[in-house]
């Protein structure tokens, strides 16, 4: 057997499997791709929100990682949930190293959950925006992380272009802004890199069972990038897939459902 | 969308992506449910073997189980690796209380990793004998944990009924247990209640790609308990499940390579 492109994502668990690492491996293995996992927090998590979170020492997450990149390699990294400074600065170190060089790094910088839950102390936003967005090949923030990084806030879609700007003064070489909480009308994300726009439009499902929408699409962007995918052909593709998952979320728990991770697989299992 | 059967895993991760939780949430998607997962422990490992393991405190393993099973509920449960005496009584407690009745629960007795690291401290053997063991439906030991914890040892698939009847006197309803590390012939598993006996045979693949089968095969049976299958079903369908996944085994890093939890979706992705 062939192996498949490596892919890592390094960030929290979520116990009702999702979010976090679940929707990361979930989706990598979907995508035809081998997931793998440096986790930097452990969730008690459910539809209804977060009730608990155990943070991996620093020693723990530079462990697992080194156990995946001196060994195995990867070809592409996902960041999410990285809960403190010391774990930003952290990942952001080992991101910058040797091991990943070369590497598409894709960040999202998660702060809060689904249900306004902190995934992200407040202090850790300045390393977020000047050791951690400077590694990214492609930053992915919601508009409400684009807010709590740069103060820029948006209202419409013709105002992302000012986000996109606020967050590609941090480093990132890319940035993905996503206008899913934008109040009405296509779910809209600009995909630039300073020069070239993409604007990436998707019919907006009236499915209230979302919850692992974000972890979901940057996970299926680093998937398509560890395939050879350009950054706008990784970004359409994960739009797509993570469009056909919110379509197919589905009822879990009495609150938020998750997207549906296997929508695509279905006949084959 | 119809909400999938949910599944839930109790056990460590393997950052590598081949065993632990990673195995289980890949084959739960795999085999068509929603997989969760209580994490017990964070392992730093690769194709070489475990660099680092870092437990989570018993309140972490009750407070994510609390949350799953509160708000979601689960159709099947999954142990693997739990680590202390402290890890394995907490576990053993949450499924021989109301939140796991009438659920069924696969026990897989994780004693040591392919590489012969330590995954279960030695004082913690007594309690998986006492008090884990009896709440599972299906106990998954392979010869190894056999000897470990009955001191019975197997060397021709014609011993395996006297390893099965030593499991059966702890208490689980039933016992699946695992021939694969005898030297030659068929792959041959025994599955016994102590009445009925089923013998699970399945070709010898010559593939030495076979990092976390055990994890694999308890969770598909899991993920086939919680479709509605009996015990014989989901055992007979796991096995031809991780017997597919073992042979799609594939090289990654210098050493043991993983299963291939994909086989079966190939084409859909």
């Amino acid at each position: 057997m062939q192996t498949p492109p490596r892919v890592l994502t390094v960030a929290g668990s979520d116990s009702g499997g999702g979010a976090g690492i679940q929707a990361d491996l979930k989706t990598m293995l979907a995508l035809g791709t081998h997931g793998m996992s440096v986790l930097t927090a452990v969730t008690a998590q459910n539809s209804l929100g977060v009730q608990g979170a155990w943070e991996l020492p620093a020693e723990a997450v530079r462990a697992q990682f080194r156990s995946v990149a001196d060994d195995i390699g990867v070809q592409a990294v996902k960041t999410g949930m990285l809960a403190s400074a010391e774990l930003v600065r952290t990942v952001a170190e080992l991101l910058a190293g040797p091991a990943a060089a070369g590497v598409p790094v894709v960040v999202d910088p998660v702060g809060v959950s689904k249900h306004g839950d902190t995934l992200l102390a407040a202090s850790a936003l300045d390393a977020v925006r000047t050791a951690l967005l400077p590694t990214a090949t492609v930053a992915t923030p919601n508009l409400d992380e684009v807010a709590q990084l740069t103060g820029v806030r948006v209202a419409a879609a013709e105002e992302m272009p000012k986000a996109a700007e606020a967050i590609l003064a941090f480093g990132p070489r890319w940035v993905l802004v996503k206008g899913g909480h934008l109040p009405a009308g296509d779910a809209v994300d600009l995909l630039t890199d300073g020069d070239a726009r993409h604007w990436l439009r998707a019919p907006r499902h009236d499915n209230r069972h979302t919850h692992g929408t974000g972890c979901t699409l940057a996970a299926a962007l680093a998937a398509r990038l560890a395939h050879g995918d350009t950054v706008p052909q990784a970004a359409a593709a994960a739009k797509e897939y993570v469009t056909g998952a919110i379509a197919a979320g589905f009822r879990l728990g009495a609150g938020i459902g998750p997207v549906d991770h296997g929508w695509r697989l279905r006949g084959a299992r």
